[in-house]
């Protein structure tokens, strides 16, 4: 069975964004392949650093998004980054034969060196790709889903595997990037991608009364002032929800809102509606964990004593493989 | 006590030059402080990942050099770096405030990127400072034995603890260099430093005869032709280690010399009696110890798990002033 290795770095809660772009994929995932979700608490901590109080609200809230999303601890593997040692271990064996050069030609670590200049980055910041390798191998996952965008993250990945692999011994097999259609969702404002930063989305954990009044508030085609004005769809952010939510009624949308036989009130009503619906058991996964706060604490824990346990036996054969078993197991 | 944090990159035997340099200075230490002496092996990666086996045969050798030289393992704590997951963790958690800047304007740092250029450094290389600031800070070091041309490196960590310990809560001291006569000791050859790369050394575990051997080879004062032609024990190698090893009778030679009464053949012999009689004892600690490995082998395993021990006590505070420790110990 092929494993697969996601996660999120927990620097805010989840929205209907990091739904459609990963989280509903992760849960049907789940059934197929030994799935491990990483709480990448650490990574959150390379640019939050200042702020680890942040991270370590989000911690507890992110693994509530996933069992209210419906990732099912019996199946998928949730797993905190900071309690897995053997993923620090893995950065620094790697960090010896990854060359600066090759850090600075990422195209995350180049867009922030343009911003910032290169010399003032963060030396943990420009090695987010080795760390990146280290979580993926420490269990030797073997397909990670991504977007599109993050090929070159898994190649840099691949990379150190076969630099790995030829120096010692072939310890890690390739991982291949499972590559999904992670469109990214547009933000309620219209305004580029849904983010929390930009206060533009809306989040799992919202009500199906801020659900509404969300909605009320989103952009919709400009052109359309009397309820009967023929609309523009493909540029109203709320029927990219309709695309992205309820597929099946979308074209029926489109048409209504072409001829001008819906306004936008009744089109964003009947998306509130959708969306609750998807919703709604959302809201009582989260209910029941939300109650039992040592249960998720307990589904952490457990996991992340699993992940470990299989890291254990990575750093065995990663040294064996170095020769630097010194004592033997 | 104060807590020391010593240690060598495990890439090759111990010379004279080691034991003049520092590792006479540790036998005296380790009476009056709690001393760590760390066999830097991840380190000693950073530049010989290609060759881990050098690292892996040196590592036993190198503890056998310490052994012999007269460290008690009753009282350091011999211990191996790469089995102390915690100095990672803690490289991993500091490589996240500290900027790429910094670490370009590190002494060695900047005369290795002369010769290699910047950008074909490798990462972990680029980070060498970092990983020595986690190896003084798992256990604590609150001194570092060190020589003059070492203080940035001390700098280094101790900026790098007060911004821990702004950043979260002040869970380390500020570690101070404890500045000693580590004056190099000049090659046989009378080319710079003894070291192993140049071949001009006397390697601890050299025999009586090796002794003789290499000392006869050793450069003098070429203005010296015939036996009492007078000599200048200022530009002869030879006398430095007189003047290293045998303080008390250099007095004797240097004038000896500068009225040509004794001819180089016959101070050089005085000089080989000395060494050998500094080396016995040696000779005798690394017959004990060289005819039982399992006992070596006993010692370093020990000294890491304790080691370990105080590392993950260090991580426990660590987590709790990152507020990272979620679940309690
Ligand atoms: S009717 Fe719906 S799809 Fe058409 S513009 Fe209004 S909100 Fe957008
Ligand atoms: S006599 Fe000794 S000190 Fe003088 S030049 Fe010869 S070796 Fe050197």
């Amino acid at each position: 069975m092929e494993r697969i290795l996601t996660g999120d770095r927990v620097t805010g809660k989840l929205h209907l964004g990091h739904y459609v772009g990963s989280l509903k994929k992760r849960v049907e995932l789940q059934h197929r392949m030994e799935t491990f979700l990483l709480l990448a608490d650490v990574q959150a901590l390379t640019t939050h650093f200042q702020d680890p109080d942040l991270v370590r609200r989000h911690l507890r809230l992110v693994a509530l998004d996933y069992l209210a999303a419906g990732i099912d601890p019996e199946k998928a593997v949730l797993c905190v980054q900071s309690l897995i040692p053997e993923i620090a271990e893995l950065t620094v064996f790697y960090s010896m034969f990854v060359t600066v050069s090759s850090l600075r030609h990422n195209p995350t670590t180049k867009s922030e060196a343009e911003q910032r200049g290169y010399d003032d980055l963060y030396y943990g910041f420009l090695g987010y790709p080795v760390s990146q390798a280290a979580d993926i191998t420490f269990c030797k996952a073997t397909l990670v889903p991504v977007g599109d965008d993050q090929i070159p993250h898994i190649e840099q990945t691949r990379k150190i595997v076969r630099r790995f692999n030829s120096l010692y011994r072939p310890v890690f097999e390739e991982p291949r990037a499972l590559v999904g259609d992670t469109s990214r969702l547009i933000g309620l404002d219209g305004n580029g991608k849904m983010s929390k930063s930009l206060g533009n989305g809306i989040e799992l954990d919202a009500s199906a009364e801020e659900v509404r009044e969300k909605l009320k508030k989103a952009k919709t085609d400009p052109s359309r002032i009397r309820k009967d004005d023929p609309g523009h769809p493909g540029i109203c952010p709320v029927f990219t929800y309709h695309e992205a939510f309820l597929a099946e009624e979308a074209p029926e949308i489109r048409e209504s809102c072409e001829r001008g036989s819906i306004g936008c009130t009744a089109c964003k009503e009947k998306l509130a509606e959708g969306l609750n619906a998807l919703l709604e058991p959302m809201r009582e996964r989260r209910a029941h964990y939300g109650a039992k706060p040592a249960e998720v604490d307990e589904i952490l824990q457990s996991g992340t004593a699993r992940a470990r346990g299989i890291g254990r036996e990575t750093m065995r054969e990663v040294r064996e493989a170095m020769g630097i078993d010194y004592f033997g197991r």
